[in-house]
Order: structure tokens, then sequence, then C-alpha cells
């Protein structure tokens, strides 16, 4: 997935706010369901993160072009271990590991066959 | 209301980027509620911006504690026009006009009593 | 300009927060210098938002792809003033106008020449 | 530090938004330094964040006042390790472990006295 960075995504360091990187990773992931017509959440169900390990090597500036390429390490009954990374062209800019839960009425719930086909399909599926 | 100014407000120009001198006054607009134990929101209703008129004459930046001074100029039936304006010590960086519209299950509809007292009696209340 | 909503855009009103508008406006408004391989800035010098009258319409939301449409309404030694609308489909969610100034060491200057005709032609070469 | 969620804190799952507790995090680092009339970064050299682990236990909502604790871990000659905890009330909702690195114009570079002073005692001057 390609994104461009804008003036909304910098600080005055004058490169991306660190905050920043999660959120285009979080665009990734979004993005994959946006991709099959479909929502990452249902009526009372969504993904929460619950734990991301997190590395920082280059910086990203304004009018970047990145890319954001998502892995998936392994799929649980109820949560998805995905490995995201931000290149500028051939250098690594980010890397982490996210772990991403799924709630039904706010709790902790086995995913339906259907998200876990999904999630399984992903790696194939995906350019 | 004092706010101060993080990193996260700021952009690779190296000052506040511009729509979030509206999030500062939407900060002031929601914190009038709090204050009061109030939620700006209720189980079908919320506000929305309808109409805004910016202007901005001197950037705010990193560090910087500004205030948001709010002055409400009209309260309709179903809507509230406010004067918001964010100050540096005594010099004004940014003044709008911007009004608000309340919503129950999506449609504007007329404010309750309580809301209408709530905004009536605003100016006398705030320091 | 295409633009993807996600969840970053929008609050827990379930639709896009009222500021990032401005921001989508603000991506369209640099893409155009990025398409040409140029940025909306240079050494000593970039734009800033001078004043804005926004209406908002009909609200998007997650997942929505919009398109910002850009139009210019005036060229002057200093400044420029754009109309910028938000569309879903056939549906316009968001009008504004918007004025920026091109500041030069901190100071309104006037436009280097490029830099007129770069927006002069612009409403000619864009889609 | 006190800190209040606001609506461009959420997103549309009705909490906050999983990148944002880095933010508040980072005022909290930030928010040191202003309260001794300092800026966290000087001419040529400011703070890059370089690693993050991060637990996500509870969310926080529209309102909600939470409470952002940082103690420093390890002060190393061009890093400080420190850990950061998000309570509202007495339930932790996030805790990070997060890396920062002293950067000169441009590269990792062995902090002033100064600064390596004003991280030994920071955790007896905190409250």
């Amino acid at each position: 997935m390609k994104i461009r960075v804008y003036y909304e995504d910098t600080d005055s360091g004058g490169v991306v706010y660190h905050s920043t990187y999660l959120n285009f990773c979080e665009r990734a992931r979004s993005e994959v369901f946006f991709q099959k017509g479909m929502l990452p959440e249902g009526e009372n169900s969504h993904f929460v993160v619950k734990h991301i390990e997190a590395d920082y090597m280059k910086p990203a500036k304004l009018g970047d072009q990145i890319d954001v390429i998502t892995n998936i390490l392994d799929i649980k009954n109820a949560s998805v271990l995905l490995r995201q990374e931000i290149f500028k062209e051939n250098a690594k800019l980010f890397s982490m590991k996210v772990q991403v839960v799924y709630l039904k009425k706010g709790k902790p719930s086995r995913m339906t066959d259907e998200l876990k086909r999904f999630f399984e399909e992903f790696d194939l599926t995906e350019a």
C-alpha cells in the first residue's frame, strides 16, 4: 500500500511524528478489508490493538511516497499477529509487530470462520 | 481554557498545523460540558459543526501556552453561534465564528430546555 | 484527488472529525505540487492559511472514498484564493473557500513568476 | 500529568485511537522540559523515538481524565529508556517502554552533562 506524507503527518522536528507510523500501518490493515468491499468492524464487533513492538530506523519527510508491507505471522482463535514494515524505495524506515484482538460486544471472542479464512488467504492474495 | 502546544500539534513548517486551531476550539467547547460533569452528547444526540469562518493572525509554536476564549453570539432553537479566539499572552493568534447544530437521531432538532439554559447561562458562569 | 477515510479520521461521533476535512483539502493542495515533482515550500518560503470559510453539508464515514475538487478563484501577488469541495460520489459533503498567503522569511511576499504561472496553469492542467 | 480525552483523540470505535496513547506519552515527556522553562530541542539537536513496546489493557473514552506516569529506567550516553503508564483513576489502561535517542545534526550523540543531570534528577523532582 502506497502512502504519501503530508504536512499533517509531520511535526516541527521536520519529519513524520513518531505515532503517525502506527496510523500508516492501521490504514494498511483497514485497506485490506476495504479492498474486498468489507469493513474491519461488524454490528457489535471490531479489532483492537493489544500489543506493539516498533523499531524506528530512518525518518520519512514531507512529500515522501512510502510503502507499507503487511505480513501475517500467526492466526489464533481470537487474535492475529502481523508484521508491518514501511519502506521508502529500498530503505526500511520502520518495522513493527502488532497483535490485534477480535472483540465481540467488548470481549475477546473467537473469530468467525469467514474472518479466519480472510486472514489465512491474505498473504496469497496480497500483491 | 489553557492549552499547551505539543509536537503533535505542529508540522514541518515549524508552527501549529492550521486545522489544529479548530481542534483547540473544539476542546474548549467540550470542556464546558466536562466541567459540569456532562458530556456534549446524549444517547442519540450530539452537536455537529455546520459553518466556520476563521482568521489566522499569528502562528503558535511548540511549548506555547495559549488561551481559548469562547463567547456565545446567538442561540437558536436547533443551533448555537459562537466566537472563539486564541491568544498567546496578549496577542491574538486566531479567531473564528462557528455554528454548531444539535442533531437528534441524525436530524437537526430543537434543543432541550436544559441545553438552551446551559448555553444562556454560559457567558455568566465562565471566568 | 481521491482520499480514503480511515479510523484516524473519524471520532466517537461515528463520522469524520470536523477539522479533518481541512486536512483532506490541504493534502489536495500539496499534492498539486508533489505531482509536478515540487514541494509546496522552498528554502525560506512556504504558504500559510490566512482565511477559511467552510460549510459542512453531509458527513463522511469510515471506508468512504471521497473526492477533493480544487479550483482557483483568484491569484494576487502574495496570495491565492481557492475553492475546495469534497464529494462522495455525487453528493457534496463539504465546501470551503481558503486564502493562502506566500511567506518568505516569515513575511507575506510577492510570489515568484514561476509560482504565479504554476497557479495560472493549474485549472487547465488538472483533470 | 493529567490529560483530558477530547473528540479528536477518539475514533469511530468509540474509544481513544490506538496511536493517540503514544501522543499522550509524548506530551508528558515534553512537559517535563516545558515545566523547567526548557524546550526538548536545541539549535541542531532533538530527541527521536527509537524503540517502543506497548501494551493496551483498557480503553479510554471521551471526557475521561487520565494520568500519565513517567519513570526513567536507564540513562546511557546518547539515549534514555523510559516507562510510561496511563491510568484512569486506579485502573491501568496502557503501559509502554520507550527508548529515545539524542540526535545532534541528525546523528546519535552524547548528551550534554546538563541534559544527563536533567534526567538523573527527574525521578526525584517529579511529583
